[in-house]
C-alpha cells in the first residue's frame, strides 16, 4: 500500500503513522520526496484493509500495490537503481560487461582470463568456486580455496568479482571475499538461501530459473529485497524450451517487460542463454539493442581446455572484437560502455 | 551429394553427368562457378550411393550434403540469397522493414496506415485477405475482395505487398494480386500448401511453426525448394513455450543459427513474437542487432480500433520513430536501410 | 445461445423462431427434447445480442454458451456423443481399440497386420496412404494406390478403416476408401481442410497438435461440426515439451478435462505419445484407465523392418497381451472392449 | 564400474581390491550375490580407467555403467528396492496411499483430515509445515510447531507421516519428528540440500522439479544415494509446458520410463500433477494402471476453507471412493492396496 502525505504533515506526523503500521504486524517503508512524504506498508492484505488510512487528516491518498511484488516494483519505486558491485556503477546510463571463465581452475588460467578481461575493457570478473553440477560425479569447485584466488586476481586486476553462492552455510565466507553473490538459475526459488543474501551485506546477482515466469522472477527479488537487500541484479540467462537447437532459449522479451515493471537493473547472459559460442556474441548485441543494463559473458584463455562451458565460452580476442561491436549498439541506445 | 568437376571438364561432361543422375531418378542441380564447374544430386540416400562417381575421370571430388536440407543449406550454396520482393531486395547488405495491419478492414484503413508506412520509410506492405482464425466463428478476412483492395494500395504507395495463402487453391488468385505469398505458422507443415507455393511464381515468405525446431523450419523451406521455388523468405515470428507474460516467446537465437546454415533471408516479427505493443520496437532492435535481414511489424492507423491484433500492433508515430531508431542499429552491423 | 421455448410452443413457433435465427445471418440448430423444445443460435456475438428473444412470449429462458465453442460444447448437447465407425460404435460403454502400421507398405504387410490385429480382438484399422514426412526426401505414401490396397484388407478383415487426409482435394477418394477420415497433428489448424472434412460424409478423427492448448482442439472440432459434419472423434497424441526422453508428452490430463467439456468421444495415441515400444502398453492401460474412449496403435508384422515409426510400433504378440491386459482395466472403470 | 570376481575368489580378495579403489579416490561398493561376488567403483572417469583390473587373475568381467547415474541404475541393481516409510513398505507388490492437506494448518484440521485419510484406507499422512511460497507475503507455514502437531496426529492414528525440508539446517529437527523426507519441485536440484538429506537417516521422498529431464532426476536421486541414503523415492507431480488449461502437465510417460531405468520406487502426485480437484483421481486410476509404486494425494476437511491449494484437494468422501476405484486397477496390474 502507498500512502501519499499532504504537504503539511511534519516528520512526526509520518513517525506515528509508521509506527501504527508497524504494530499491525505490517513492513513500514519511509520515502521522503522532494514535494511529498511518500509512506509504504507491506504484508498480508486483510491487515492492510484493517489500516483504515484514507480518512487521516494529513493523508492526501491511499493506493493499493497491484504488482504481486512490490518492494520491486515501479510504482512503489520508479526511478532506476543502482547498484554498486565493487566501484562499478550497475544500471542507469552506463552497460556493464561482465567476463571470465565458468570456474576457478588454476591461479594462472584466473590470471591469464582476468587479464584479457581487463584489457579488452571489461568492467568485471566472474567465475564459480561453487558449482552446481548435474552430476554429484562431475567437478563440484574449488570451494574457499577457488574464493581466495578469486580475490587476488580481482585485486590485481582491479576488476569486482561475482561468484555463486549455493547454500545458507556459505554467505558470510562468499562475502567476505567476492564483490557480489550470484544465486544460480536452479536456486532461484531455493527461498531459504534467498532470504539468507537478503540480509547479507553485498550486491546480488539473481538469475533466473528455467522454468520460471518473469512474475516468479521477480517474486523471488522480492525475497531477497523484503529480508533488507535492496541491492539486487536481476539475470535473464535463457529458458527451457523445446527447441534444442540451442543449450537454453534466451529470452529476450523479458527485457524490456521487466524494465517497465521494476527499478532493478537488468543483465543478461547470452553465453548459458544460447550454449553455442558463435550465438554469443550476435546475442550480446542484441541484449544491448533491447535495453538490458549490461551481459554477463563466459570467456576462457582457451576454450578448448576448460574443465566445464567450454563449448559456449569465448576465445580472448572473440571478447575483444565483442567490446568494439558492443560500442556503437550500446551509443545507438543512449548509453555508455563505461 | 556435391560433385565437384575437375578444371578441364567439357560441357558435355557435365550435361552427360546431369543426364546420368537423372535418369537413376535424381534431382540433378547445375552449379557453374568462375573456376569450376559443380554439379549436384539430391534424393534418396541408397540410389544416391548407387551413382559411384568417385572413380569418374573428370570428378575431382563428391562430398555428402550433411544437412537434412540440402537446397537450402550453405554446403551447397555458400553465398547469400537475395530475394526480389517486387523492386525490393530481401538479404544482401540491405535490411527491409515491412510493415502493416493484421488484417486488410477497409480500403480507407489500407490506404491510412500503408501512407503511414511509406511516409516513415517503410519499404513494403502487409495485410491479411485470408485470415486463419482459432475460431470459426471470429472475422475470416476479406478473401478476393481483400486482395484487391490490397494491389490497389500497393499500387497507389508503390510499396510491393504480401500476404497470406492457406490454401493450394487459393496460390494463383493471390500470385496474381500479391508480390510474395506468406505461409503462416499454423501451416509451416501443411505439406501440401509447401508443394504448390513451390511451384508458384512468386516469392514465399515461411513463417516458423510456434513448435517448429529450427531444422524442421528449414525442412519446410526445403520442400519449397525442392518444387521449384527459390525465392523463399525465412520469419521467426516466436515459439510457445511456458511463458505466459509475452503471447508468444520470439527466438531471436534463431536468427544467427539459421544464418549459419542457410543462404536463405531471415526475418524477424516481433508483433507475433511478443503480442505487447510496448515490446515490439525493443525487440524490433535486437532483430536488427542479431542480424536479422528485416522485419515484419504489425501497424494500423488505430490499434484500438483495429478488428484483429490491436493490442500488438504500433500506432503510426511509433512506427516512424522506429524506423529512427532502427537506422544507427542497422549501421553498426554493416548494414543499411534502403 | 440457447433458447428453450415454453412447453405450450407448437412446432410452427420453432420454426418462426428458427427462421428469425437464419434471417439475421445466424446458425439456426433445432434440438427437440423430451419435454421442451431447444433451439440454438451461432454466430457473431454482436448480432446475438440484437435478437433479443428474452421477451418472446413462448421463450422459458436464452442463455448464453460460455465456452468459445459451442456445437461441441456439453452445454448445447449433454449426452455423449456415438461416432460410427464402419459398424463400430466410438463413445458410449465400449472402449475401442484401433491397430494398425504407420503406413500401407505392401499388401502382404497389411495383410499379415490387419490380420494380427482382428485375431487380437482389435475393433478397426490405420494404415497411412499420404504421409505427412518432415524431409520431403522421405517416403511419401503410395497415395491411391495405397488406399485401394487399405480398403481391400479391410474388406477381408471386416476392419473399418481410418487413414489421413492431407489436402482438401484429396477428401473425395479416401471418402470413398475408407471409413473414417484422420486429421492430423500438423494439420489441426488447417483451417481450409477443417471445413473441406466438415462437408464430408464420413467420421473424422482430429487429432491434437503439437502445441495446441485443449480449447484450440475444441475449437478446430467446431470447424469440423459448423461445416455441418456432427461425427468428430478427437485424439491426443502427446504435445511437445522440454523432456527429450520420450518422443512426445503423451498428455493424459486432457482426457478428463476434454470429457467435462465435450460431448465427442476422445481416442488416445500412446505410439506417438511417446514414440517408444515399451511404453506403449503401460500408457495404453493408463489411457483406459482414466477415461478414454478408446486407443490408436501402431503394430507392424515386423517392427524392424517397418518403413517408418518402427521404433515406437509393438509386435503382434505385444499387441495381443495389451488386449488382454485392458479387459480388466477397462471393467474396472465401468466398460468394456466389444 | 561393475567389476565381477571370479567364484574362486576369497572375501581377502575382495577387500584388497576395495581397498585400492578406495585409495584410487573412488567409492567402493561391495555387492555379495548368491554365486559371486561383484564389487563396484564410483568416480571420476579418467581415475577408473587407471585402474586397470581387467587383468586381475580373480576379475571375471569388468563393465562400465553406461548411465550417467550409479547408484540409482538398475544395471548395478537389478532388484526393486523397498523403502520402509515407518511401517509402511513402499515399492514391491505394494500401492501405496500417502494422503493428507497442503499444510499443516490447526491440530483439528490435521486431526479430522488425517481421521478420513486413515478410514478410506490410506497408508500414510502428508502435510508441509515449512511450505514453499512464490510470494514472500504469503503463508510460510508453522514451522517446528506444525512439526509436532504432524507427528502428534501421526502417533494417534498410526499413519507415518512425510513433511517437505527446505534447508540443510532443518534436516535434523525434521527427522526427529517426521518418517520421511521430502524435497519439493523447486529444489530437486538444490544440491547442498540434497547432500544433507544424503546424509540424514530417514528416508527421502525426492518430486520432481518443473522443468527437470528424467535424466535429471536420476541425477538428483543419484546425489542422496551417493551420500549414504539409499532410502529414496521418487515422484512425478506434473511438468511445465505451454498448456494452461491445468496447472502442470502430469508427465506419466515418466514411469514406466523410469521403472525400466531404476531400481527406486517411483510415486505420483496427481493434485499438483493437475491442480484440478476433478482430475485428480481419473490421473490417480491412470497412475496406478502404468505400474507408479503408489500415490501422494491432497485432501482437507474443507477444501474451501484450505489456505493453499484448495482448488486440487480432494473432499474426505472423494478421497473415499478414489480408494475403492483404485483397487480393481492395481489388482489388474499384479499389484494389491496394502
Amino acid at each position: 500500500m502507498i500512502i501519499v502525505l499532504k504537504p503539511e504533515a511534519t516528520p512526526e506526523i509520518a513517525q506515528e503513522l509508521l509506527a501504527r503500521i508497524e504494530e499491525k504486524g505490517l513492513k513500514p517503508l519511509h520515502m521522503p520526496g522532494a514535494e511529498r512524504v511518500v509512506l509504504g506498508a507491506l504484508g498480508d492484505e486483510r491487515v492492510l484493509s484493517e489500516l483504515r488510512l484514507e480518512g487521516h487528516p494529513y493523508v492526501e491518498s491511499v493506493k493499493p500495490i497491484l504488482a504481486p511484488y512490490k518492494l520491486v516494483s515501479r510504482e512503489l519505486h520508479p526511478h532506476d537503481t543502482v547498484v554498486r558491485l565493487g566501484k562499478v556503477a550497475v544500471g542507469g546510463r552506463g552497460f556493464t560487461v561482465v567476463g571470465g571463465p565458468c570456474a576457478v581452475e588454476t591461479e594462472e588460467q584466473m590470471r591469464e582470463t582476468a587479464g584479457a578481461v581487463k584489457k579488452a575493457g571489461g568492467h568485471a570478473l566472474r567465475a564459480g568456486a561453487y558449482k552446481p553440477r548435474t552430476s554429484p560425479y562431475a567437478f563440484q569447485g574449488h570451494g574457499e580455496e577457488g574464493l581466495k584466488i578469486l580475490r587476488r586476481i580481482g585485486d590485481e586486476t582491479g576488476l569486482p568479482v561475482v561468484t555463486e553462492v549455493m547454500e545458507s552455510g556459505d554467505v558470510d565466507v562468499i562475502c567476505e571475499h567476492a564483490d557480489a553473490l550470484q544465486i544460480g538459475a536452479r536456486n532461484m526459488q531455493n527461498f531459504a538461501l534467498l532470504k539468507a543474501v537478503g540480509r547479507a551485506s553485498k550486491p546480488v546477482l539473481l538469475k533466473r530459473g528455467i522454468a520460471a515466469k518473469l512474475d516468479e522472477l521477480l517474486l523471488a527479488a522480492e525475497y531477497i529485497m523484503a529480508s533488507g537487500n535492496e541491492q539486487v541484479m536481476l539475470c535473464e540467462r535463457g529458458i527451457r524450451t523445446f527447441e534444442t537447437a540451442t543449450r537454453n532459449t534466451l529470452d529476450l522479451n523479458a527485457i524490456p517487460w521487466i524494465k517497465q515493471r521494476t527499478h532493478l537493473p537488468v543483465l543478461v547472459d547470452p553465453s548459458h542463454g544460447t550454449g553455442i559460442r558463435d550465438l554469443v556474441v550476435p546475442m550480446a548485441l542484441a541484449a544491448a539493442a533491447c535495453g538490458a543494463d549490461g551481459i554477463l559473458v563466459e570467456v576462457h584463455r582457451d576454450p578448448s581446455a576448460a574443465w566445464s562451458d567450454g563449448a559456449q565460452s569465448l576465445y580472448p580476442q572473440q571478447f575483444e572484437q565483442m567490446m568494439g561491436q558492443l560500442k556503437p549498439i550500446v551509443a545507438a541506445v543512449g548509453r555508455q560502455l563505461a
